[in-house]
C-alpha cells in the first residue's frame, strides 16, 4: 500500500516551498493541501497546535512542522536524492548556512522593504552585510548545494524567487546583479530546477498578492504567510 | 593518532555547556579553552569570524559553531552514546522541542527576568505558557529523551540550571515545584547526571557573577554570554 504523506501549505509561501521542493526532489507521492491563513483548517489546528503555523507534513498520520525540520525529515525518511550531505561536518555546515539565512538574511531584508528613514537605513547595512557574506559563500559554485540543489538552497529559495517580487512591490532594488552578481546568477539557475519550477506560483500573481497587502504588511511588519 | 578535539567557551554559558556535556556523553577526549568574552582570542574571531560566539568546536582544524549543530555534529562524528533518536520521526520531534526551547522557552523567561511593569507582565504571561508546554511534553519520561539524557535535555540545560540561578537574582519565582513539578524534578535529575554535573560550574560563583552584572543586565537585557 502506497504511503500517505499530506502537505499543509500555500503556493505563496517561501517555507511551504521549501517542503514541497524537498518532496519533489524525492519523487514522493503527496496531496498539497491549501491553507487559507485568513482561516486555518482544523486540521492545521490539529496538527501544529504549538506554531498554528503552515508548512505541515503529515506522513502515516504523524505531522512533522518547521519548515527546515520537515526538509531534513524528508531528507532521512524517504530514499533517493540527497538533499543533505552525507559527511557530518558538510552536514553541520549546510545546516550553519539554512541558519544563517533564517537568522540574519531574511529578517534584514523582509525589515528593509517595509520601513524607511533611518531604520530602513540600519536593515538595509545589515541586509547587504548578509547578503555579501552570503554571495561569498555560493563563489566557485554552481549551487549552494554543489552541482545540485541541496538543504541550503531549498533554505535560500525565498532569495532566489520572493525577495526580487518584494523589492519590487516595496519600491527598492537591494538585491541586483551589479552587487551581488552570483546569488542573482544562482537565483535564475535555482529557479529552473525542474522540481523548483513545479512548486512556484506566477510571479504576476503574486507580486499582485503582495502589492495588495502592501500597506497592511508595512504597518504590521508581519509576513503575510505567517 | 588521536583525534584533536577542541571547546571554546565559557563555563558560565548554557550553550557551552550543551557542546561540553555532548562531548562528555560521547566520552571525546577533548581540551576546553575558556574564553574571556570582554576580550575574545584571536583563535575564536578565526573560528567564528562570522558569529564571533562560543561554543566553537574544533574537530581536526576544522570549526563547527551554534550550539546546536554543534551538539548534532558530536552525535554524528563520533561513536557512542545516542545524544538523538535513530527514528526520523523521534529525530524531528528532538529537532522540534529543541528549537522550541530557543524560540519560545528561553527568550521569554530571560525577559521575564530583567522588565518590570506591563512589560514584565506580558513576558511572564508567555513564560509560564512556554513552561507549562514544555511541562506536559515531559509528563510520564524521566528526560526528555526518555531513560536517558538526549538532545532535548542539552538543549534545555539553561532551564535546569540557569533557571533557578537568575530568577533568585532577579528576584522572582517563575519556575516553582509548585507550578511545575515536572520540570523541577527533571532538574534535578539532570543535574545529577555525570556528564553534567562535571560541566556545571559551581552554583554560588554563578549566582554571583548574574548578581554582579544584574544592572547591566536590566539595562541591555543582552546575555552576559553572548
Amino acid at each position: 500500500m502506497a504511503e500517505t504523506v499530506k502537505l499543509l501549505g500555500t503556493k505563496g509561501s517561501p517555507y511551504s516551498h521549501r517542503a514541497e521542493v524537498a518532496l519533489r526532489l524525492k519523487e514522493v507521492n503527496f496531496e498539497f493541501l491549501h491553507e487559507d491563513l485568513a482561516h486555518k483548517s482544523d486540521m492545521l489546528l490539529r496538527y501544529n497546535p504549538i506554531h498554528k503555523k503552515i508548512p505541515v507534513l503529515v506522513h502515516e498520520e504523524k505531522s512533522i512542522v518547521e519548515s527546515l525540520i520537515v526538509v531534513e525529515y524528508v531528507h532521512e525518511a524517504f530514499n533517493g536524492y540527497a538533499i543533505l550531505p552525507s559527511d557530518p561536518y558538510e552536514r553541520a555546515m549546510a545546516r550553519f548556512w539554512a541558519s544563517y539565512i533564517d537568522e540574519k538574511v531574511i529578517p534584514a531584508f523582509w525589515m528593509s522593504c517595509w520601513t524607511d528613514g533611518e531604520m530602513q537605513k540600519g536593515f538595509t547595512g545589515q541586509a547587504k552585510e548578509a547578503l555579501t557574506i552570503l554571495e561569498s559563500q555560493l563563489k566557485g559554485k554552481k549551487f549552494f548545494g554543489g552541482d545540485s540543489i541541496g538543504f541550503v538552497d531549498l533554505a535560500a529559495g525565498m532569495v532566489a524567487f520572493w525577495f526580487g517580487i518584494l523589492q519590487e512591490v516595496a519600491g527598492i532594488s537591494l538585491l541586483n546583479e551589479e552587487d551581488y552578481p552570483v546569488l542573482c546568477r544562482w537565483a535564475d539557475d535555482y529557479c529552473c530546477v525542474e522540481a523548483v519550477k513545479e512548486s512556484l506560483l506566477d510571479r504576476k500573481l503574486l507580486v499582485a498578492h503582495f502589492a495588495s497587502k502592501k500597506e497592511k504588511i508595512f504597518a504590521t511588519k508581519a509576513p503575510v504567510y505567517d
